[in-house]
């Protein structure tokens, strides 16, 4: 049987998603917990990768297995043997055609932000501004000219030579709300570029901070070149929100 | 010239506040930087300790120093050298009489539950109940028969023999609110006993999951001797919110 199931993590902790030499991924910690489970060596699929530092409060994997004790089993059976900064929530039996990476048809990404400092409780989910400060009502103006399906090469990951596959995105929501110091940029989408949501945060910072202008966003987006003018934003503002299916 | 500084920290990551062997308390890295800073051995004086694994929004410690920079510039050079899971965000100058101990007017505390399992982002900062309910009315209406200035002995700490010192608090609030599945108890007092929060935590937990009545718990407080029946809350639930002075 095929199990879907939808994790929270702190990105913080590891080194990304995706497996890796390091061992210390949230594939590998999840894998190496199934497998004892199991008994046996157990493979999972992520909607996607993060990177190392991006959170996720809704990541979806699928791995294949028999398990007679019921979800609510497995969930708990989750619960132990890994670090609490990783936390399985949900876990369903799906169709063996699912795929939690080939059956997605939307994503929700949210980046914050907060003017001034944080404290350390907010300081691993949130950039920091300090003393600068943004102009919404600019950066919602550039979000505008992004929002639509475009190809967001110019948005793909920094220093890529070569054109990525499938550049063409439908970009659904992105706007920035404020609640007192913390500003939401939230975005969905029917997927996104490698980086892409850190590049669109630090594109619409320069933009709320007057180093960019609306026209200047909407001709970088144009190009559809990799852009060097854009910046990433760190991933400690990023979380993957949740992953939608059929 | 003596400064005030009020600081926030992560308790997860020090052995509380206190200075000892292990050298990875709050105190002791603030004293390390500071006395880089000043080219001299800094000694600070906290409001109380916090134990390990409890975390504050405003702690407030004092110490001796000429600093020519003002305010601002210690608190930014505070900023680097230390751990981003400590963080001092309000620094002035004090008359030499001001102790941050010995000054103190009073303090509050917030206790947070979580009913159901927290996400990694919250799971530090809070006591997960899995599936045990609580049941509010019963929580407030014990912590009615709390409140007010009592012997409060019978919430000190565990397995003290010596009847601590000074026994005798003021209680100013004692409440327990809901928002979701999110549990916060607020106390504001005179002072407190060591343990003494999160003992009250304990014991209005066991409250509102049926585990004590009101009465008996008028009866733990009026017998003003060390409670066997009363559990201390996990360290995690727990934050220092403010110190107050004259």
């Amino acid at each position: 049987m095929r199990w879907k199931c939808t994790v929270a993590y702190e990105g913080s902790s590891f080194d990304g998603w995706q497996a890796q030499r390091s061992g210390n991924t949230v594939q590998q910690v999840l894998e190496k917990r199934l497998s004892f489970l199991f008994d046996r060596a157990v493979r999972i699929q992520g909607s996607g990768r993060t990177d190392s530092g991006v959170h996720a409060r809704g990541q979806v994997f699928h791995f294949d297995g028999d398990w007679s004790h019921g979800p609510t089993d497995l969930i708990n059976a989750l619960k132990t043997g890994i670090p609490e900064t990783i936390r399985v929530y949900e876990a369903e039996i799906v169709e063996d055609a699912f795929h939690a990476r080939f059956s997605t048809i939307g994503k929700c990404y949210i980046y914050r932000f907060y003017e001034g400092d944080a404290l350390p409780f907010e300081t691993r989910y949130c950039l920091s501004l300090g003393k600068r400060r943004v102009d919404l009502e600019a950066m919602n103006a550039a979000a505008q000219v992004l929002i639509g399906k475009h190809d967001f090469t110019a948005f793909g990951a920094n220093g890529r030579d070569d054109k990525p596959r499938d550049p063409v995105k439908d970009l659904r929501v992105l706007e920035v709300t404020r609640e007192g110091p913390r500003l939401t940029l939230r975005t969905e989408g029917s997927g996104y570029l490698y980086k892409m949501v850190r590049r669109l945060a630090g594109c619409l910072l320069d933009v709320g901070l007057g180093k960019l202008s609306v026209d200047e966003v909407a001709a970088i987006r144009a190009s559809a070149k990799p852009s060097r003018v854009i910046v990433t934003a760190p991933a400690r503002g990023l979380s993957l929100e949740w992953v939608k299916y059929d």
